[in-house]
């Protein structure tokens, strides 16, 4: 039997709808806030991921050469995809550009909980403003997106520039190692590169800047840096809107990537793969040959939100199943056409078995049957029959739509 | 500078917002007849489709070998994965199965005006009833779906088993190869087919096949066939619900793959590439380890129909631009939350500018501006500015957002 590939997934229609139900309130958020869609390809020239995150992305993606011997690669982010389509279309348009976008991603990875091969990302990018205030804008929409889903999280705020300041006498090859085991929240491989370098000075306030609780210890431990005055305003942004939120200097996501402010968010029930949120400012323009225009955004691992919220109930509304005699298909068809005129998930039954048969079916699938035979034909009534209480009465087609609405108002 | 793949398109907001509308429509159509969505990967195992459609397909596609040497292709459209979802995992579930979905599928092929390297597909598949009124409802929900979206267009709607009796003398290969010609439409390479094999008794049948403006013709020239009484029943179906179509037994589409019932749908504004829906019955499933169950279904072209129809002037809704000064914007925090609260899409200035200057930009994109100085901050207040008539006066936050609202329901 041929069966999907690994790593993917099928999704039947139940988990489809509740996840198009997810995804059209996150949508709804960003729409509110000025966020218009945008869609890219699913694949792009393998050098855009390169240039962004280094030639080691390469392994965990699914690169092909194409018929002209190109190298493309199934996209692992949109971020920098969505930077490529600014840099190609979007130069033209009034600053600030907000963008949001739902799309699939591709990650060629060890299949496990919470991660698969094929996964979809929700996320937003706001181009061209490079303000306290866009920082701050970013995050709040963010929490909005997420606390829209029902997903209960913890939301970690953070900075860049007070990390790299503690590091800043430090080479840049000191400077990654060092910055890769605070990212990865490994203790262990972090006392080992600090002392490896002599660098045991470092291991107190590192460890202590993960730990501040307000925005003003960090610069006690950190020292003054020039971006103190927009970090300050950016928190007290969030303050004032009452955003939940941990301050977190000890996020060192995307070294070579972000530039300032970084966020993240994690599913409170979920076990190790629970970072559902990432995000922060960033430059990538340049890369690509556009201008070096300062960015913001996120991006919210939609598959994990999934998971994390569960098989909620979902309301399917009111269906409504026609069951006929040969003789009154015609009709029946007919009247299908009114019920979904009226709005009603209506199926037509299409076995051409028994009354019977077909009544039994519809008990199955509908909250209705309209009985069609050739009495209601002759009279151009309908047999209306409750499948829950079993109650059953001919009348008009005009009746039979307005009882069958008002159960849907219930 | 960076590009996109050749091939391939980027879709800004308002050509996305358009996509979503229609997408939207054809969702509704098809939810009303009770097709629920199904989602099945972008990428498959190559054998799947080389099963259905023969090793020749393998040029057209996007084919990788994976990390464990597997070889993966990137989809060239979706039934085949629909099947061989439902051989996995839809045996159970009671028939007729209504599934729909709306897809991204890849084709390698030369670029050209409508044709594009990613498309996109919206389509049903009814599994599991094998009867005239399963035909009839796919035919049926084509049409709706594709009216739906506003496009023009004529439907074709014919069945292989008249076309397949005049050939049933031949050799299957001779078959294959007239029925190609028949299928490209190509007359002089039919006529040299038939020629060269001694056929030209065929050449004025086949011909007015093509013909037939009723149903009844078709076999006066074919002879009687099998399936006569549900080409009928099918076709008496379609006219009782006053479906507009021409009757076409020259449809030949996939000889080895659809096994009656065939029907197309061609774009009455595009050019050679026209052809905005195809569909018919089938059988699948058993290729790919399951049961030989009967099926039908359609694909519409999404990204023609988009083409056809043109760019239509998009409604908005009403967008609030909130400007303010330095010491204000907190309460301009609060403030757009309340306009977004009430399903305003608000805007709030980033770019820490004058007020001159982000008055002027909110006038490029909002029809309010809702201003905050220090006297509506004291005030508690808002001065609320329609940017289209450049009225404006200060008023309480609630009579501003009903005045929005007052605006919108125009």
């Amino acid at each position: 039997m041929l069966q999907k590939p690994r790593g993917t997934r099928d999704f039947l229609p139940d988990e489809m709808e509740r996840r198009r139900l997810i995804e059209g309130r996150m949508r709804e958020a960003v729409r509110r806030w000025g966020y218009r869609e945008v869609c890219t390809p699913d694949f792009e020239h393998l050098e855009l991921f390169t240039m962004k995150s280094g030639e080691g992305i390469i392994q965990e993606m699914y690169t092909f050469e194409d018929k002209g011997g190109r190298q493309m690669t199934l996209r692992p982010e949109v971020t920098a995809a969505v930077l490529r389509m600014y840099v190609n279309e979007g130069k033209v348009l009034p600053k600030p550009i907000r963008w949001c976008y739902f799309a699939d991603c591709f990650r060629y990875e060890r299949p496990q909980k919470g991660r698969y091969r094929q996964f979809w990302q929700f996320g937003v990018e706001l181009i061209g403003a490079d303000t306290a205030s866009a920082d701050a804008e970013v995050i709040m929409l963010a929490d909005e997106a997420l606390q829209s889903s029902g997903v209960t999280f913890d939301l970690h705020v953070g900075h860049l520039a007070p990390m790299k300041h503690l590091l800043s006498d430090l080479s840049p090859e000191d400077q990654r190692v060092i910055m890769a085991c605070l990212d990865k929240r490994d203790q262990n491989a972090l006392s080992a590169a600090l002392e490896g370098r002599g660098l045991t000075h470092l291991t107190e306030p590192l460890a202590a800047l993960s730990e501040c609780q307000t925005v003003a210890e960090v610069f006690e431990i950190a020292g003054d840096v020039p971006e103190r005055a927009r970090i300050e305003e950016t928190f007290a942004l969030l303050d004032s809107q009452g955003i939940e939120y941990r301050p977190d200097f000890g996020i060192a996501r995307g070294l070579d990537y972000y530039t300032g402010m970084v966020f993240e968010g994690f599913a409170r029930n979920l076990g190790a793969e629970n970072q559902i949120l990432g995000g922060g400012t960033y430059r990538l323009a340049h890369l690509f040959g556009g201008d070096d225009v300062a960015s913001c955004g996120f991006a919210i691992g939609f598959d994990r939100v999934m998971v994390s919220i569960g098989d909620f109930p979902l309301e399917p509304g009111t269906v409504v199943g026609v069951v006929c005699t040969p003789e009154a298909r015609e009709r029946a068809l007919e009247v299908a056409r009114a019920f979904r005129n009226a709005g009603v998930r209506t199926e037509v039954d299409l076995m051409e078995r028994g009354m019977g048969a077909q009544i039994a079916h519809a008990a199955k699938t509908a909250d209705f049957a309209v009985v069609l035979g050739k009495r209601e034909v002759d009279a151009g009534t309908v047999t209306l029959k409750n499948l829950h209480t079993g109650e059953q009465q001919e009348k008009s087609l005009e009746e039979a739509i307005a009882e069958v609405a008002r159960h849907g108002d219930r």
